[in-house]
């Protein structure tokens, strides 16, 4: 594995594999590595000849009120898994590579920010969509991989790839989940151990608004209640959110109707923890 | 040459010449050629294996008081233009190829855009940057052409491409003018006979102004008041701004040193003309 540094090397070894004819799996993380991200680096490993993993704390994407020099980091652990993950090519630039000067253009997220985490996050996803667009000509991958576990990143990131016509295609990758089916997150460790028994509960709900569906429920407010009520039985967490929208346009839906997705978005004492899922309804 | 409507067709066209390793140059325009595209069309076909050519009236980077209806077009002459230029694919979308539905994600000009003339078409560079996103990821080109005349725009596009580090070399083209000095442009025949005969005298201030600078004067006021004084002198023109800027950062300078522009904007009855030079001065 190689580790790169600088924009001119990494933009350099990638043009060089493209001529070669090989593809190249991307996978852009903030580092502090995890089982989701082993996924996305497993996923990009077996669909392509050279898997590229960016390691980066991106300053744009953090809000004035979130804190980008408290980010975990680790890279001697993301080193470590990205080696035996089967990385050929650790992309790890400084803050002064990436930005060196102030940026003369940014992307502009217009559609799909104002729902979900969005809503309390203004300019999270200009900040992600505009270091994206700078990654993905250093990389110039074949294929990206991107986790649903943030199912609204992947629709910012599918709305760029379409729009601005990316020759990349966008590879979502399931959530990856502990035994009884709370999402793996970094977080999880600061749930109470009662909390941490409650949490499954999250995805249960989940489940149980897909079984309502299949039974033929069609009514978003029918969906929504039925997973808060669900949550707030079985857990003494908070409800930020649950919505329902249309995916990956993230639009209201009178009716429930081709694809959707289901997301929620629960607080319990230090830990704010999210979930999906994604179906294909028939009208 | 091939007439290209779809973006499909383009990237897959494209896609074929780079994987033979052919440079192609891009020359965007928005059609109505005339000589000042003709020489962009020239160098490229000089510098490559492939020249391609857009002709696209783009709604984005009109404002709402600009009339994009009525922006000239000529497909017929500019498909004679582009033949005698040599030109191998002319690529020709519709507005609903380019914006089938609302773009999720913009191109936002945050340098280099509330000086010259983009002081007065708030939200045109956004709309101008957008468009080449699109369409350098659809042609995907070694070099891409534009003009002097337009020196803010080439400022633009040279940030747009440093920033979002796109694999490809802007190659600015200096004005074509006439015999008599007056930068070429479609406007030109909006001017009365008697100001036909003025008009050379906007690149003669800025030539006086070029020997001032060579002759030791390096206060951008004088430099302004001297160009300012020979238009009035000399023209019944009435200036829109005569302005010196560091180039390509396009900021305002206290002493002329280093990469510069004097640029300019005169009104006339019917035309507005501008012009510009850039200098590489010696502190």
């Amino acid at each position: 594995m190689m580790i790169i540094q600088t924009i001119q090397e990494m933009q350099q070894k990638t043009a060089q594999y493209r001529q070669q004819g090989k593809s190249i799996g991307f996978v852009p993380t903030m580092g502090y590595l995890h089982e989701g991200h082993a996924a996305l680096l497993k996923k990009a490993r077996e669909e392509n000849d050279i898997v590229v993993l960016s390691v980066f704390v991106n300053p744009l994407q953090f809000g004035p009120n979130e804190d980008f020099d408290r980010y975990p980091r680790d890279m001697e652990r993301d080193e470590k898994i990205a080696k035996a993950s089967g990385v050929d090519l650790l992309f790890y630039p400084s803050v002064t590579e990436m930005y060196p000067r102030p940026l003369s253009v940014q992307v502009a997220v217009k559609e799909r920010v104002d729902v979900l985490c969005g809503k309390s996050r203004p300019g999270h996803f200009d900040g992600v969509a505009t270091v994206l667009t700078k990654l993905f000509h250093i990389v110039m991958p074949t294929r990206a991989y991107f986790g649903m576990k943030d199912a609204q990143q992947v629709a910012v990131v599918d709305g760029l790839i379409r729009d601005f016509h990316f020759p990349i295609e966008l590879v979502p990758v399931p959530t990856v989940r502990e035994a009884d089916g709370l999402a793996k997150s970094s977080r999880n460790v600061y749930l109470s151990p009662e909390e941490r028994k409650e949490a499954p509960a999250l995805y249960a709900a989940l489940q149980k608004a897909k079984r309502a569906i299949e039974n033929g429920e069609r009514n978003p407010s029918a969906i929504c209640a039925l997973v808060e009520d669900y949550i707030q039985t079985y857990t003494h967490g908070i409800i930020d959110y649950v919505e329902v929208y249309s995916y990956p346009d993230l639009q209201p839906l009178q009716k429930i109707s081709g694809k959707i997705i289901i997301a929620l978005a629960v607080r319990f004492t230090n830990a704010r923890l999210i979930d999906n899922i994604t179906l294909d309804v028939e009208s």
